[in-house]
């Protein structure tokens, strides 16, 4: 049976937003299809074509015997800075005020609409870099964490900070809280992170960066390297910050609890793509 | 600027992936495209025959001024019963059997590329019920329970058995762990659930079901519905089963701790879809 372009095109597209940040040599298409290697060619040029003109991402094309090609989902600027505006305006409500300095998110990281977008905004921030997994600590940052290593192709572990029977033995490290000043533990099991990996941090709120650091002293634990941080919602005005290099997408300034006051701006990230540190091709 | 054929099928694709079970009126895509209402329609002919031949799903036509296209995603019974299968082989490895007859899950449900699959299916099964939010209790059942509701276009409340500074107010309640016999709490942030909403409820694991029939319990108290109850494992050999009406994907029978022996075999949703009780257009 042979296949038609317009059947091609759309089964492909289906196929590479699916895989992303995989090589997928050209025969896996050409043995589908039961067609030449030149219309996939072609059927892959019209795909480049139009996720570049969308803003869907790009195909990178790896010649050679090994060779094949590998869709990198990338946000354009523009709208990253618009659905980061939305977002801002919906953080800024004084009702997700809470006692503390703390902001009520649950409703937005419960939208996984939203949560998939912020991820594929992480995806296009950190798409040039080594990164082997997503790391992040339980329970708010766990569906970002997911969200951007489904675009980047790796696996999630996530710190926790109760031990659970369900995971064998584990290795706990003490941390201050940046905020409190509290001790804290955090664990994470054993089997669930190689020597030598290079893993990208995730999280949802970052004060001090506390919680932040420990998961890097966590990392040296585990012999693993830092390959990136990145945080939804940065609060500053904080007098000393544990964490140095990190990617924010929202940042909280001027907090009043008692006025119920916030002042909600983009982050880092945007700094970032402008100095063009970040979203290289 | 006029879009050829084939960059609108690309894109359109794109479109309708990414926002599944939400009706999309034809205007949407006749304005982003300045094509004819009878181009779309055609475009989109050519997505659904592929969609089906590939089993990616389908397009669900509404006619009428209020119409549209709706996707709804759909996995094959053929992809469903070789993804499972894969699944149990990967399950009955004897070193993933901890104390307490639990498993160690952590590396599967890590990995992002199988907790979407686990999704699709249960957005299978699920599909043609009226669903308002998915349920799961932290911490492992959250990547799946975001996994189904991206799928199903709805969002997700994740309830705890900790209080949380940065959720405000709780809802919460006391139950017996079904196999532990012990009594636990589990508790929900007041402002994340309505009144009357119906609510598919995703976890893990089950054993006799006393988590799940916390949750049950817990929607009592905010007058919300169970809309249906999906698992991915279930464990066989319980004296009392909790609850009865749910769809596993994967069932471990004989647990011998001692003999590091199990058991893994398919689970109801292969049995339900059988029946034709589930997957149903």
């Amino acid at each position: 049976m042979k296949f038609r372009r317009s059947g091609r095109l759309v089964d492909m597209t289906n196929y590479m937003l699916h895989h992303p940040h995989s090589l997928v040599p050209l025969t896996y298409f050409s043995e589908k299809y039961h067609s030449a290697k030149s219309s996939i060619s072609e059927d892959l040029t019209i795909i480049k074509e139009t996720f570049e003109q969308h803003g869907i991402g790009t195909l990178l094309t790896v010649p050679g015997a090994a060779g094949g090609v590998k869709f990198i989902p990338k946000v354009e600027y523009k709208e990253a800075k618009q659905f980061v505006d939305e977002l801002c305006e919906l953080i800024a409500k004084p009702e997700r005020l809470l006692p503390g300095g703390y902001l009520y998110l649950t409703d937005i990281l419960g939208n996984p609409s939203i949560v998939n977008k912020i991820g594929r905004l992480f995806a296009t921030a950190f798409g040039n870099r080594k990164i082997d997994v997503v790391m992040t600590v339980a329970t708010k940052g766990i569906p970002l964490a997911y969200a951007v290593a489904a675009q980047l192709d790796v696996p999630v572990v996530i710190v926790r900070k109760d031990s659970k029977v369900t995971e064998g033995s584990t290795v706990s490290i003490n941390y201050v809280s940046g905020s409190s000043k509290r001790i804290q533990t955090m664990l994470l099991a054993k089997r669930s992170l190689k020597e030598g990996s290079n893993v990208l941090i995730i999280d949802d709120f970052m004060k001090a960066g506390g919680t932040i650091n420990g998961m890097i002293s966590l990392l040296e634990e585990f012999k693993a390297n830092v390959a990136g941080i990145g945080v939804l919602v940065e609060s500053e005005g904080v007098e000393e910050r544990l964490v140095d290099e990190y990617i924010s997408l929202v940042k909280l300034a001027n907090v009043d609890i008692r006025e119920r006051n916030i002042q909600v701006m983009p982050g880092t990230y945007f700094q970032l793509v402008k100095d063009k540190k970040i979203g290289e091709n």
